[in-house]
């Protein structure tokens, strides 16, 4: 009885911080099909409009409680898949096909959508508060100069399991043998927020930076400067700005691999997570792109993925602070997150003009 | 850890009427082998005694809770699979083979169970006012003049979604595009209620009625009248009398295509969902059938039970009514139905001369 | 998103003696890598330290509640899979990777773990009460003059169902047609109590013992006399001494079949499952063996664990004696082990001088 794309909705609810941009998938794959999805416990449906512009409006018909994201576009429609009543980008309903009533007085919710970077973001709190200027600037997954591998999935865990993760580049000797280096353990490592951003720095001079990076940039087991900055956007979208060079390289010389990584909340138990990472060399060879696409799908769903699916699982669904956790000095990064993300939803809660649906 | 008959029952309980008729399965797939059933969030064991007449009683074994309908009879007794325990159709333990002790003073609940009409109907109420003479009439399963094909499978969502969904006969169009028409979107409608039954009915003359149809009455693309009418029983078996014929054509010279769809919630998130649909031509013709059955079997089970799972998984566990539905032209059948159950559970449990087990 | 050996452990607690030793697993199964294990609901952690000395501490980090047995041995210690924290034996953290921090004041528990007789026996209640000396006796599964075959599984259903199984032989002759005799069901039965353990005996003298043991003794239809004896210790490691032989045969001169039958509880609905079964007969034949064991597989996890799965299930998460069971005269063995745990847990409940983790 398995084989839908919505999950289980019965649980218990988290609390989640809405006025912000969470992103909902590849703009790429968001064609003629419609999407169904469930953001922050809440169904969405997504489409793209007659002028081909990307969509999103509430996935429960108000009717029936069909999930409007398995029906089809006609027009600029998105007509539910039950009973076709026609929904506008606005959320109204504006077509009913039965016995030529007219449209029901009745609408689901609209979400402000923006396509850009290669990436859809979805503002699941009040509209009226959606600036565009806010995305963080992720220009690289559209730019020539770079060929990005990429992949989504959804991840068993809590997002913010997820998040820290990635502030967190420790684990990387422990979980991912591969990509082991000492920057990770012994390097300086700087954590400071900046605004609502928060950053960890990781720096190490003249050591090896890995057996797979290695490999990916050529430069095999000579010893490399290396410089790798985590920048967390609440409330989890992450940038891992990765470089490495001759020793005595300044960072602006050194070799880049920009990464996404984002994890947009479905449930308390479950994430949607959406990676990139890209290079400027090897452009546009494809036989490349899939051996480092291989290896980032592995690292990240055989190897991330199981040890945050059982974190999660021995969490118990008790909230994280009350599990009095140890906290060591990497965590800098995710500590500095979960504290600013705890701010933002409360201060979100006192302030709220409307509530959201 | 799967592969039981057995659902997980720890959840909220559902409210059901007892005192009525639900339809227990097919009477010929009860054959020598018991069954185990759960309906109404109640374990039930099925078999037949020693003169082939199909037997109801509890499902759990009053010893050890074993599922006395994966036992095996002997004689006029269902014995326990466990520990051999032998229990009558009035459910009163019969057999002790244990040490020649006298059967304990224990049992199980009996229910009341008739076969008719190729069905077996069982009452999960006070067995006194079990009236076979309130069966609803499916003589057609049985009539040597009618071919029906028919099917069973226990379906994700809740019951009443399903009864809604065969009264508001508009989804066809939506849900099953080799049976679209005109009829179900354009042509008159009437609702109304009969006594306990709730009747959906529509009308479209000198219109094309689908290509599924077409191909299978081999009328092809022409034009026809036709009345489509779905009587509802409480508390979810319905009759769908589907007929047409060349313009003009009185309703009883018009080819009729008689439906059952009987809905007998095993849990509020399960319903066992049994079918059938009948012919007076090509009668005997066993690929006519298996081509008819494989048909309906596709539309019933990949076209309208993903859909009602789904529209169920975003009610997450919501009463119907808390969800503020939009009530459309189309739902008069549905929406009577549910009034109508809602009227009768609550008179039910208001005028309980005994509490059911 | 399954693939994990953690269960979900959201659900309501169970109630469990602590004080007492369980069955962790098969000795030479915990080899260079360690297991990551739930027991009452408590993650553990199973490991060899550099001496070969199987060790058991909490599976929980206390960084990031990663499962530790999931890690790596390294030395002494055990190595976190997330961040490398490495933890000794007696629970504390004794190595941090990073940056050469100090080890954080940190531990999980730790539990005391004997190996004996082939098998991990764990205590999870406290420490200083632990004491080897009351593990149940199973010399003969390291007896060179014994061959043993053995299994281990984790079972749906709870822990008190499977004790209660093995002390009601009765249960043989329904659910393992192989097996069945008559001394299962009219043989004389003798239930007692001696100090903690629970004894039932049943005696049957100059009968067949059934199809299967007839052809495992090479005794075929040949009548016998049989003595089986279960004995149970708290609060679920069971005994069953198997033996038969001519008419007339006194007990020590027969030929004895001894079983262990180990269930400790994952949770309230699952439980680990520790079994074996020997001969002194036939003694390092490999294909015997293998046959033997098939057999015996097949008997627990085809026809023991669906019945107790099944009534687990029936049960809905009821409290036993809630239910109101019969007490059928096979029942002796089961209802003193179970009012006897129930003491035990009770008095340890009243009594404990601190609490454990």
């Amino acid at each position: 009885m398995g084989g839908s794309a919505i999950p289980r909705l019965d649980g218990a609810k988290g609390t989640y911080l809405r006025n912000c941009w969470y992103v909902a998938g590849w703009a790429d794959e968001l064609a003629q099909q419609p999407q169904m999805r469930v953001f922050l416990e809440t169904p969405v449906a997504l489409y793209r409009d007659s002028a081909g512009v990307a969509r999103a409006i509430g996935g429960r018909c108000p009717h029936r409680f069909a999930p409007l994201g398995a029906g089809r576009v006609e027009g600029d429609l998105l007509v539910c898949p039950y009973h076709g009543l026609g929904f506008a980008a606005d959320g109204r309903c504006a077509r009913n096909p039965h016995l030529g009533d007219p449209p029901p007085d009745a609408a689901v919710p609209a979400y402000p959508l923006v396509e850009r970077h290669a990436l859809l973001w979805i503002w699941m709190g009040e509209a009226a508060k959606a600036d565009p200027a806010t995305i963080p600037d992720f220009a690289w997954l559209t730019d020539p100069r770079w060929d990005a591998v990429r992949g989504s999935t959804v991840a068993e865990g809590h997002y913010e399991l997820y998040s820290d993760n990635i502030l967190d580049l420790a684990h990387v000797n422990f979980v991912h043998p591969a990509l082991a280096a000492d920057a990770f353990t012994l390097g300086e490592r700087r954590f400071w927020q900046d605004g609502e951003r928060v950053h960890s720095l990781y720096l190490r001079d003249n050591d090896r930076i890995s057996l797979g990076i290695g490999a990916l940039l050529g430069t095999g087991d000579k010893l490399q400067d290396f410089r790798g900055e985590v920048v967390w956007h609440a409330p989890a979208t992450l940038y891992f700005d990765f470089r490495s060079g001759d020793p005595g390289t300044p960072p602006e010389d050194m070799t880049l691999l920009p990464s996404l990584h984002a994890f947009t909340p479905e449930t308390p138990d479950t994430t949607h997570y959406v990676w990139a990472s890209a290079r400027d060399f090897a452009v546009g060879d494809a036989e490349f792109s899939a051996a480092m696409r291989g290896a980032l799908q592995h690292a990240f769903e055989h190897e991330d993925m199981p040890m945050i699916r059982d974190s999660h699982r021995l969490m118990a669904g008790a909230e994280f602070w009350s599990l009095k956790p140890l906290v060591l000095s990497g965590d800098g990064g995710g500590v500095r997150a979960r504290r600013q993300l705890r701010r933002m939803i409360a201060a979100e809660q006192g302030n709220a003009e409307e509530k959201p649906a």
